[in-house]
C-alpha cells in the first residue's frame, strides 16, 4: 500500500525532552502546516488557515475602524527602485529572491519579489500625493511576501510568508509618531485580548531597528522554552523616503514639504507564537476568542437510537451563539477525544445516552481537562461564560509563566547564569552603546528585544561594561 | 510645482469616440488602479480593492455555504514539478516568471512563480489523501497568480492578478463533475445577482479548454462595445493529474483507485466586466449589492448653520441600513457630484437649507440620472427600495444590451457581416471539428466562447465548412 493510514492519533514528542520536535510534532499532527516543495515554503492547511482568517479579521476590523484602507500594490519590485533607500536595500538585498526570465525572454532589468514594500508604496505616494488634503494617506495591503531565509521553520521563518503591512503618510512628525504608536497598540490588543498572549512593548535599539526606518516598535511575547518572538513592529521613518522617492504636499501656506511615513506588520509568525504560548504535550491550545470551532460535540455510543439525532439538535441550538462542530464519524470516541485535544478546540462536549437521559452533557475544558455536568437546559447560558473563563484562564497563565521567567541582572555573571539555568526575559540596564550589545550578543547569543516603554532603574551601570547606564532594556535568546 | 492639484474631475473619453480610452480613462479617473512598476503590474487602489472585497466575501460565503475549506499553498513551485502533468506545462510554460537567485546564491533548480497551482495541490494530495474516508477533499485559496503576458490592461490582462482557485478531490467521476457545475453555477449567481451581468454559461471547446483539464465549463459576458468577456472557468480533470501525481485512495472494497479532481478560478479580471458592462460615459456605475459605498450624502451650502450637523445625523440615521457615506470637504457640490458619479456609486443624498426646512431630501440615482424628493421620515423605506430597483434596473439593462447584440449566423458571409455591423454574440452551427473553429477566428478574429448548455438548432449546417452541424456555438471577439 505505501500510504498510511491515520486510524490513531499519533504521540507527540514531550516538550520538557525536545521543545524544537515538540513545536514540528504539534505543527503536523495538529493539521495547521505541510511543507511546501521550494525549500522553506509551507502549505497552510485548513485548521492553520481558519485560525489565520480569524485574526486577519480581527486586525482588519480595527485598521478600518482606524481609518485605514485596504489595496494591493504589486509583487514585483524592479532591481533599480528597491535601491533608492540605502539603508533599506542593504537590509533588503542579502535575503531577495530574483526574477531574470518571463517566459523564453531574459529580462533586462532583475525583478525583485517584494520582501517588504516600502519602495512601491512610496513611488505610488510621490505620484498621488499633492497636497495637505490628501493627508493622513492611510493604506493597509494582506499580501504574501518572500524572504530568502538559510534556516527555515513553519511560521517562525519561512521563505514565503502572510502578513498585513500598513504604509502611511502625514503632514507632521506628530502625526506619524502617534500613528507608529496607535497601531502598536492594535497589535498588542488582538495579541493580548483574543490570542491571550500577554506582550512586553517597548522601542528596539539602533542595531535592531527595521532597514530605513528612524525608530521601531514591537510586541515582544515570551514562548514556553523562555525564549522571546517578535510578534509584530511598528516603524517611524520620518522624512527618510519621502526624500529618496520625493513625496512631497503642499502645505496650507503653499510650501512643498515632504511627508512623514510609517510602516507596521504583522505575520503568519504569530501562529509560532499561539503554538508555543499556549500548547502543551496534548497538542495545540486555541484562545476562545481566535478558535475556528469554539466547541466540538462528540456523541458517545453513537450507534445507540437517538444518540446522533440528539448530538445535531444540540449542534443546531447552539450554532447561532458559538462556533460549534460536530463529528458524527464511525471512528471512536477515544480517538476523537486525542484528535480535537490536538487541534486544540477549546471545550468538548460529550454526550451518550446516560446523559440524554439525564439530560445533561458533560464538558470538557482543553486548557485544564476539568469536567462539569451541566444540565441542557443550563447550556446556553454555561458554554459562553465557560469559553470567558477559558480565554481569561489563558492570559493569567501566560502573564504567570512571563512573570516568572522574568529576571534581573547587574552584571555578566548573573545575566550569563540566568540564561543557563532560568532563561527568559533578563531586565538589564544599557548603556546605549551598541558596541556592549554586540558583546552581549557574541557572549551569550541573548539579543536586545526592546527598550521598554515602562522604564526602571534596576541599578545605575551597564550590565555589560559597567559605565553608566542609560536605560533599562530586555535581553532573551529569541526566535 | 511639476504637480498637477486634483481641482477638477477631469474629462474621460466618450465611449463611442475610442472604447479602449475610455476604459483607461475609467478605470484611473474612478480611482480603481494605478500602474505598477514592473511591465503590466498593477496597483489597486482603495476603492477599487473595496469593490475587489466585496466580490470576495460573497464568493468565500458560499464557497464555505458548499463545504469548502481556505488553504494558502506556496507562491513557488519547481521547475521539474511543473513538468509531471504535460498538457499543463505546455499550456503554462510561455507565460512563466522564473525565479533563478535567492539572495547572492544562483539556485541549483530554477523556481516558477505560479501562474496556477494545480501541481502544487496534486503532489500535496498525493501525501494527504489515504481512503475514501478523506474524499471529497474541498479546498480553495485566495492568492495572486503571475503570467508573463505581452500586452496588458488594468485587470483585463496584467501580468500578477488576484483570483481564488478551488481545487478538489472526489471519489467518482460523477461528484467531481457534480462539482465542476456547481460551482460554475456559484460564479454565475454572485455575477448576476451580485454584480448584476447576466452570464451565458457553457463548456468550452477542445481547443479552448485549460490546459490538462478534460473539460471547461465558462460564464461569458457581453461587454458595451459587444466583446466577450470569459468571467469565470470550472474544469474537470477526470483522473489525468491523479495518475501523473499518484493521487490515489483507498475504496471500501480495499482497492486503490485514483481521484477524479476539478478546479475553478475566477479573478480580478471581473472587475474589468464590471467596468465594461455599467459603466457610461459618466464614468463607472456600480450595482448596488457590490458597492462599498452604496449612498452618498452630499451637502449643499454646508456653510450655512446647521447644513453639516444634519448631514451627519441622516449618516448616523442610515449607517446601520445601508453603506453610506458623507462628504463634508470643503470643495464645490459639483465637484462632488462629478467625483461620485465618476466613481459609480449607485445613489446620492443632496441636503441643503431649504430641504432640511421642508424636511426632505434629494435622491438621485447614478445609473438613469432621475432625482426624486423624499421626505426625511419615508427615507428608511424608501432607499434600501430604491436600490433594489438600481440593482434590477442593470441587470434588466445588461440583458436587453445583450439580447439586442446577440445574432444568429448561417453562413461566413453572414457571420462576417455581423461582426462589422452589429458585433456581439453570434450563435451559429459548428461541426465540432477544430480546423473550422480555427479558421474561423483567422478570417473573423473571432472566437469560440462556448458550446452553451442551452442548445437550439439554428440551421443544420456548419456556419465554416457547410457540412453536417454537430451543436450550437456562441462565438465572438473577446478580451
Amino acid at each position: 500500500m505505501g500510504k498510511k493510514n491515520k486510524q490513531f492519533v499519533e504521540k507527540i514528542t514531550a516538550m520538557e525532552d525536545d521543545f524544537a520536535q515538540w513545536y514540528t510534532d504539534v505543527v503536523k499532527q495538529a493539521d495547521l502546516v505541510d511543507y511546501g516543495a521550494v525549500r522553506g515554503t509551507m502549505v497552510i492547511k485548513p485548521h492553520g488557515y481558519a485560525i489565520w482568517e480569524n485574526i486577519q479579521a480581527e486586525l482588519d476590523r480595527k485598521f478600518k475602524e482606524t481609518g485605514h484602507s485596504n489595496v494591493y500594490f504589486p509583487l514585483f519590485i524592479p532591481e533599480s527602485m528597491l535601491q533608492k533607500e540605502k539603508d533599506h536595500i542593504e537590509g533588503f538585498a542579502p535575503e531577495v529572491a530574483w526574477v531574470t526570465h518571463g517566459g523564453e525572454e531574459e529580462l533586462a532589468e532583475r525583478i525583485c519579489v517584494r520582501p517588504t514594500s516600502e519602495v512601491l508604496f512610496g513611488e505610488y505616494y510621490a505620484k498621488n500625493i499633492h497636497s495637505y488634503r490628501d493627508l493622513p494617506m492611510l493604506y493597509n495591503q494582506w499580501s504574501n511576501v518572500v524572504r530568502w531565509e538559510k534556516t527555515t521553520r513553519p511560521f517562525l521563518r519561512t521563505s514565503e510568508f502572510l502578513w498585513q503591512e500598513g504604509h502611511t503618510c502625514h503632514a507632521t512628525a506628530d502625526d506619524a509618531q502617534e500613528e507608529t504608536a496607535r497601531m502598536l497598540e492594535v497589535y498588542k490588543d488582538v495579541a493580548e485580548n483574543y490570542l491571550a498572549i500577554p506582550m512586553l512593548s517597548g522601542k528596539k535599539t539602533e542595531k535592531e531597528k527595521f532597514a530605513g526606518a528612524e525608530y521601531t516598535l514591537t510586541i515582544e511575547a515570551l514562548m514556553h522554552d523562555g525564549k522571546a518572538l517578535q510578534s509584530g513592529t511598528s516603524h517611524y521613518f520620518g522624512t527618510g523616503f519621502a526624500e529618496a522617492f520625493d513625496i512631497r504636499y503642499l502645505d496650507k501656506e503653499g510650501d512643498q514639504q515632504p511627508v512623514h511615513q510609517t510602516s507596521w506588520g504583522l505575520s503568519t509568525r504569530i501562529m509560532g507564537a499561539l503554538i508555543m504560548v499556549h500548547g502543551d504535550n496534548r497538542g495545540l491550545v486555541i484562545p476562545p476568542r481566535i478558535a475556528p470551532t469554539q466547541v466540538m460535540i462528540v456523541p458517545v455510543a453513537q450507534h445507540k437510537e437517538g444518540v446522533l439525532d440528539k448530538a445535531y439538535d444540540l449542534r443546531d441550538q447552539l450554532k447561532n451563539l458559538i462556533r460549534v462542530g460536530i463529528d458524527p464519524s464511525d471512528k471512536m470516541p477515544g480517538w476523537k477525544f486525542n484528535e480535537y485535544e490536538m487541534k486544540g478546540i477549546p471545550v468538548r462536549i460529550e454526550m451518550g445516552p446516560k446523559d440524554i437521559e439525564k439530560e445533561q452533557v458533560v464538558l470538557v475544558r482543553r486548557d485544564t481537562g476539568e469536567k462539569e455536568f451541566v444540565g441542557l437546559d443550563k447550556l446556553e447560558l454555561r458554554l459562553p461564560e465557560l469559553l470567558e473563563e477559558i480565554q481569561q484562564g489563558l492570559y493569567d497563565k501566560a502573564l504567570t509563566h512571563r512573570n516568572e521567567k522574568t529576571t534581573t541582572a547587574t552584571d555578566m555573571d548573573e545575566f550569563k547564569k540566568i540564561l543557563e539555568e532560568t532563561p527568559g526575559f533578563i531586565k538589564a540596564m544599557w548603556c546605549g552603546d551598541t558596541e556592549c550589545e554586540e558583546k552581549i550578543k557574541e557572549e551569550t547569543a541573548a539579543t536586545s528585544r526592546c527598550i521598554p516603554f515602562e522604564q526602571e532603574t534596576v541599578s545605575d551601570k551597564c550590565v555589560c561594561c559597567g559605565k553608566e547606564a542609560k536605560e533599562l532594556v530586555y535581553w532573551a535568546k529569541a526566535y
